[in-house]
């Protein structure tokens, strides 16, 4: 089939790492015959980008560029997702996959994670969007343990990468972080390390997105309403506290999950190793961190240890490269696995 | 009383953090009226130290130095406090703190956090012991809470900051966070800020000292036990994660509580607020971060949220400057208890 893909938001960190992967992997498995046309914003509309050897005009996505595409992959923000998707769907494009949050929660639209529920993909109405980031890595052990064991509750910590927040987050870490480090004598007087209020380096911050009334972040009722809809249990028991850390990419999380059933951990780890999208860490003494997973596919699992203040008690670290697994990844399996089903 | 208070490990980064309290405050409160005498390891034996406008001569901490002595105070490591203490109590000292693990657990020995369970202070047999750091700013909302409401179960992880591991780890912060900063183009290529396995810096390291056969660490088993004692709840249902993040000082701690009476956010306020030690943060909008309370004495606790997931859940954010509440400012106090009980 001779798709015409377009990618929204192909010049950001996540746009980026998606052209990256369609290169080496993705254009040969989604049967591309052609290069995808990368929008952007008006500002990078006209830059040249360098992919599969050609270079590619970077397209102004304005609603009368966005004709003539069956597929598109948004990695834009939200005020992209409201205005241009129901116009490119209008045009005759016949699936939009969105990595941003604003179609997430609306009944009509498949949240999806692949491995975790490819099958709600075949309801799609044009629009399918990927999950949160943190959400994505946490789903696939806790959908593969619920199959298992069954979710009676969830508890999670997040240890979140600045990468989460873009592109510009990360310079302002590396920048921080380059001052700090540069003060003479820190170690002795360590409240030096402070030159602004809401500093990445050398701090960690326990709020991600604004506030909510109950005084839950709108990230932490991110992971708990999408983590709800995609195990379709909307009674999920689950909360959670969403932290930054200076970190560049790679998120950790610290989990503990009540489950129904009694378990050995060679039953959890046999579990968890069936799933192709899991590393599995069974060795105690090894454990993965935030610093290795960068730029691999997988999401780790170490630490798996009982918690024996339940009965059925179990604590988990899970990590992954939130770019990968948390949207660019994760977009173009939907893509792969729509295809596949014949959804588009 | 003309005490003569002897400080053991005086002069490592709890012990100066100790020294400077003893100046700025606690001389007078201890009604000391002669300086300390400071013991150091063989090697910064001779060094001087400024202390209330003199000059101290750091002692050698070998047996013979440890005489006529009525209190000390001891910051140094484990091996300093299995050798030393006995020798020192059997040569007439009264009483000895000891911030290190090394007689924690012990039956025979009190562990104290001023504020929660000062009354053990009264059946010690020369020891007393101070509680490691993550437990020390966690026990004294536990057991606020547990008195008001009953505590059922309690899940910890922890954001420790590298002071915890000392002086030199956070050294190697600082250089690392220099290294890696510099690197041309990192936020392009965040792979690149790998210079070491179990590096600090841009890095969170789930594993803090050895793991144990069951799968926790020696740390998170700390917390769980310590917690225990001094609540006097040998069966407290409780399990913890201890991550190691790229912070010079400054211990944070997601808490996820279940408490067996129903409350309102307004008597969880009330109850928190009523002890001298914490500061309650109410609004919403505001939190504590490590890089604001270093140098601060209270335990700060903020995003106090209802965990929707129980019936009686609780969130909290606790933080606190780890080398003042959880080593020297808390065996200040001690000292100051033991003295006001008439224990010494």
């Amino acid at each position: 089939m001779n798709l015409r893909l377009g990618i929204l938001g192909g010049t950001g960190k996540v746009g980026t790492e998606l052209l990256r992967l369609l290169e080496s992997e993705f254009a040969a498995k989604l049967g591309l015959l052609s290069p995808p046309v990368i929008f952007g914003t008006a500002r990078s509309a006209g830059k040249k980008i360098r992919y599969a050897g050609q270079e590619l005009t970077v397209m102004d996505s304005s609603p009368e560029n966005l004709k003539d595409l069956d597929l598109i992959i948004s990695t834009a923000n939200g005020e992209v997702s409201e205005k241009l998707i129901p116009t490119a769907l209008r045009q005759g494009c016949k699936l939009v996959i969105d990595t941003d949050s604003f179609y997430r929660m609306d009944p009509k639209v498949p949240l999806i994670t692949v491995g975790v529920n490819d099958v709600d993909i075949d309801w799609h109405q044009g629009i399918i969007a990927g999950p949160n980031c943190s959400v994505a890595q946490l789903i696939i052990p806790l959908k593969l343990l619920d199959l298992a064991f069954g979710l009676k509750r969830v508890v999670v910590s997040t240890y979140q990468s600045v990468s989460g927040a873009g592109k510009a987050a990360m310079d302002l870490l590396i920048d921080e972080a380059r001052k700090i480090s540069s003060i003479e004598g820190l170690a002795h007087k360590p409240e030096r390390a402070v030159i602004d209020e809401e500093q990445f380096a050398f701090n960690v911050i326990p709020r991600i997105s604004k506030i909510l009334p109950n005084g839950y972040t709108k990230e932490e009722w991110k992971i708990i309403d999408e983590s709800r809809k995609m195990l379709n249990k909307p009674d999920l028991k689950i909360t959670c506290t969403a932290v930054r850390v200076p970190v560049l990419v790679g998120h950790s999380e610290a989990v503990n999950l009540e489950l129904e059933k009694a378990f050995t951990l060679e039953e959890i780890h046999s579990v968890l190793k069936a799933s192709p999208e899991l590393k599995v860490w069974k060795n105690f003494e090894e454990y993965p961190m935030p610093h290795q997973v960068a730029g691999t596919s997988p999401v780790h699992i170490g630490r798996i240890r009982r918690d024996e203040s339940l009965e059925s008690g179990l604590d988990l670290w899970v990590v992954a490269d939130n770019l990968l697994i948390g949207a660019s990844l994760n977009a173009l399996r939907i893509a792969e696995v729509a295809i596949k089903r014949g959804k588009i």
